[in-house]
């Protein structure tokens, strides 16, 4: 447990190692979190739900930053608003990371202490709280330098591959079918209530639509047709002025777009990525399909090469049969979110190893893009 | 056929009869519509849908009316913006009733013509979408009404009543269940696919929440604690400052709520209404019980009194297996607002005679509460 | 002083004689009113500031009406909001109708009594005052009519002329002028402070800058050069996507306007109107003159033509030496406003006869332009 | 010119030595700008209208500074936002005192080259531009690090000094007096134009306000009593919820506030800043006296102590009579501002030393307030 919780806490400052002081402190958008901010949030979870409530003698940091580094637990106390994350410049990126070191060493001299198995639920929480961020670091840290006017590169390893497999459909029988996480190994609460759905039969494909196919659909008029969106898919589309996925930039007649090398030509071969669920929803409309529902992937999963990218479901995030969310603020982890948001499956090239699961359910308003994510099509 | 079409077109004009001419033009917030609106607009859908297309030689009464009087009908072309449907002064009250005359009688000529099955299935949209204007009708009125400094009282018949039966709750066993539309008689598209679901065990109340019950809420401060709410319903009730159901008013330490005979004491034993899915998500996480799915809904609706309040259900407007949508102007009509709306089922006071069944899908954002509504419990 | 109150009174009314009721509740835009709040509120006047404090026995009308119809007057208590006004569709027309009646009627006995004097100069601020909303009603009535998608016309008498005279430069000698009321008739208080003020040699056009000569700026591109805007006004112009003035529609390459009359093409002849702060400020850049200051056109005013549109100046609105606000809530009329606003001289074709003199200082925002106003040269 | 060159240069360097990093990116509110930004946008201004321009084979050190650091010339291209400074954390404050180094040594070989009169009144404008810079770095960085949650205190030198004579005001005599800057030094356009202009008899205090009577302002209730205000500053304190002047706190029934040694006890000697000018008018409505105009300032300021904060006039910002803009990108430096701001005499304790004279008109709009500002009693 110490070695997997060292190798956490050391994979979040790796992935700021190539940032310059400056990009730390800066939140692009109201969305995003700068990421001197991640890394001090993460390091708050474990004070604050571990070692003030169990370390004997801990003595807390700064008092402050309990203020300073809450996201959202309303539980624990007021909080820096989210839109002003950005105008923290004090304390320093330098005392951030002394203030995780502080943390780190006092969470082992505790993990040294055998603590309970009830802690140790928690700490696997605060395992699985930090590898999300340090997800959420992959998409701020490309936001915040994808809107920098000179895009520079920054180095990482999220590079998504070219499915090379045939394409195909998979087709799977009606019936009844369990869903839900029944291992004994961790998960969160929300994925929790196994439980029956019926499905009819359906047929997936066994790979994610690529910037080929969805070049297609924009050069078919695809955002000019209000036929093949939402009427607020089609409202967004128009106050937004959208013509295609975040961070696409038309350069004289020819698509580019942004990633950690920089300003490139679009790779038709890639998965598409960055697009709402307004535009996953329009392209499927387009091309005659739907996107599968959060069931019939966790059915199809097993069959399906999958990881590269969340995939947009057209489920909608609401509780499974049964859902009991945790007490205390832990209880606000999950169940607090689940209106107006629609499911993602799978995982990303940004996801940390082993944080993935074919019951995992991911999150997001429609309009949200800045995740790591694509679409597949489903009949 | 036309003893059917007379009596909804006089219907509609019925329920404004007891308004001043002042009191047609208004739009008192954004998503309602003022009832000169209302009359015209369905008087509309009628020239447009049936009449250009199919009877011959009709004039058009006006050119303009299309621009001023269409909704969301993309397919049909620019149309005035919602929010300025309030500031048309013309044509005055007395050219809509001549519109509406003007209309009606050429729809009496045309189904003397023994209109084909296809058209009679427009036509049986036709009427059904007056019926919902009606009630729409009754929403926008109680609103703009209410929101006079004068609260002034106007006739109709929406009176909500005490339910009398002793408090149980229905159990309904585990199993799989039909949903959906089956019978050969009208429905939507978005009821159609009838499809198999399975449910779990569960309970649902046989009556409606009470004021008397949700004032227990409001006493008990579930207004004030954020355990209870969706994020998102949290800000909503903090950046508007939500403390009673819409219509209710604290006077001197006791509260009172408008209705169409003015500004009266609350009625304790009537069922609660005019709620936002929030509120009545939060009401059922302070008492420990949940809201029921549409899907439980319906499957318990033949043991349910229902009728007086649409009541909201834990499950988001989405397809049903095998969903689609009709072809041109009229597929806009559903399926574009499967997006960020919870469903309601039942009826109310205000939906027309022979309007109602229990295979029925309203839907309203999350937000919305002029709608006359209430909520069920279960668990 | 009855037969001239009783005209007053009249000519608020023969003003919206010609309106259906439909259109005497709009409020199209938050800065205007709907002609039954102005005919309410300057009825409210009487019955504040004179009825209620000085008639023996005096019943007021309705309680309610203070709330609905004050429009400013802080000190007199709380007041519906200014955009909502629009809302209000009870009391109905034909009930302020009563209610002006019923204030006019009990006013004339009042005014049989003989009131002293200090009694009689605030019924002579009445009186300017409700002629002050005969010239808001005009525009008020222009602006809810003009923005109807069918440009209804309507009877009225605001009609300006062409100027027929040569034009020519009048040259005024630089010394020291008085400025500011010296009679003894009525004036407002931010008139009064008759005082020296020192202009140097300077040359005012004798005519109103004409739409053919506004036509020339927009065709030389005068909206689309930054060079000749203010800073705030480039961004007015940018934000608000400005071309032309107020009520200019550009329909198959040639320039329309709204007028009483309806939709006509632009006479070129007539001097130009509705135009913002803001573009007489560009227009005078363009052509390489200068707006003429408060004081040089009221040293001028006698040797001008002037009284068919409000005239900007380049003044701001600020106090004369000495000013003194009035005590109470009359004090409120004129000083809260000297902030952020210019200062307009002259007279308009909608100013009620014998409301206008040489030294009336009209003030208005620089980008609204619904009043009716012109612009004149000097250098 | 070159000492006084490099030190402008150098001032603007160690105004920020005691920053972090972090705080030289951030830009807290729309009106500020983050120090980083000041730094390589006065530098730019340099490279833009000198070395371009006049200097010999000068290659710009990077083509893309042009867009990031323009600020407001519309002559001279596209350019960042203004509320989007503060998300540029590329280049970095390293790389930007790089290209500082660059100009500034670009600049001095370019001096030594001996640049005829013209270019040398562009060289001054361009230190003075820089001084204002200075000035404004000033106001940011206090804003900036006093929106900090912990205050921190930074070093730099600009505390005011209480104001020891006795108080009296000092009598002026009506007559002509010669306004405007009439010796051959360096000035802004704005103040040329010496010209003549009466004044009445008026007095004007010898002393500043002092925190000690603003506060009996506060705890008289000025902030709650609209009488005193201007209307637009009525809607200014409501909306904005101001009860005291920028960076005061009360804390437990004491009034606090930030100053560069951090959160302090307000010291009631001290002259009260950081008001707007809707206060400052308010402070004066109920003392009973009123703002000096700025010509009464530029009259009397030679029997002033002054400069030790901006003094609010109760003159806008206008034109003097035969104003003439520069030709050109430095045109748009002062003329297009001429519209809803008000002047502010004297100079600051942040204004460089060199910087100030008493013709000197500096403009703000009416609401601002991080500026270093006081006020001065008239009547």
């Amino acid at each position: 447990m110490i070695d997997r919780f060292l190798k956490i806490r050391e994979d979040s400052e790796q992935l700021c190692k190539s940032l310059l002081i400056e990009d730390y402190s800066v939140q692009a958008i109201e969305f995003t979190s700068p990421p001197k901010w991640h890394l001090a949030h993460t390091t708050w979870f474990w004070e604050e739900f571990i070692l003030t409530k169990h370390a004997v003698n801990y003595s807390v940091y700064d008092e402050d930053f309990s203020f300073l580094f809450n996201s959202y637990y309303n539980n624990v106390g007021k909080r820096v608003l989210r839109p002003l994350r950005g105008l923290m410049t004090r304390p320093s990126v330098n005392e951030v990371y002394i203030y995780r070191k502080y943390v780190t060493d006092a969470m082992v001299t505790f993990l040294n202490t055998n603590p309970n198995n009830e802690i140790l639920d928690v700490i696997e929480i605060g395992i699985n709280h930090e590898e999300q961020h340090q997800e959420l670091l992959a998409y701020d840290i490309k936001y915040t330098l994808g809107n920098q006017p000179t895009f520079p590169s920054y180095k990482n390893s999220y590079k998504t591959k070219v499915e090379n497999q045939a394409a195909s459909f998979i087709k799977i029988k009606a019936g009844l079918y369990e869903i839900g996480h029944q291992e004994s190994s961790f998960c969160f609460d929300n994925e929790l209530g196994k439980h029956k759905v019926y499905v009819n039969d359906f047929e997936i494909s066994n790979k994610l639509v690529t910037n080929r196919e969805y070049l297609d659909f924009i050069i078919a008029g695809g955002y000019q047709n209000f036929n093949f969106w939402h009427d607020e898919g089609w409202s967004w589309v128009n106050t937004n002025s959208i013509v295609a996925p975040l961070y696409w930039y038309k350069i004289e007649s020819e698509w580019w777009n942004y990633s950690s090398s920089g300003l490139d030509k679009v790779d038709l071969d890639l998965p598409v990525m960055h697009i709402s669920f307004y535009e996953a929803f329009a392209y499927c409309e387009w091309k005659g399909y739907r996107l599968p529902t959060e069931f019939e992937w966790e059915i199809a999963s097993d069959q399906l090469q999958w990881g590269q990218l969340w995939e947009w479901t057209n489920s909608a995030y609401l509780a499974y049969p049964g859902f009991n969310k945790l007490a205390g603020a832990l209880g606000e982890y999950n169940g607090k979110f689940m209106i107006n948001q629609m499911i993602l499956r799978g995982a990303s090239v940004a996801t940390p190893e082993g944080h993935s699961r074919k019951t995992y359910r991911n999150f997001f308003q429609p309009n949200m893009r800045w995740q790591f994510n694509g679409l597949r099509l489903a009949k």
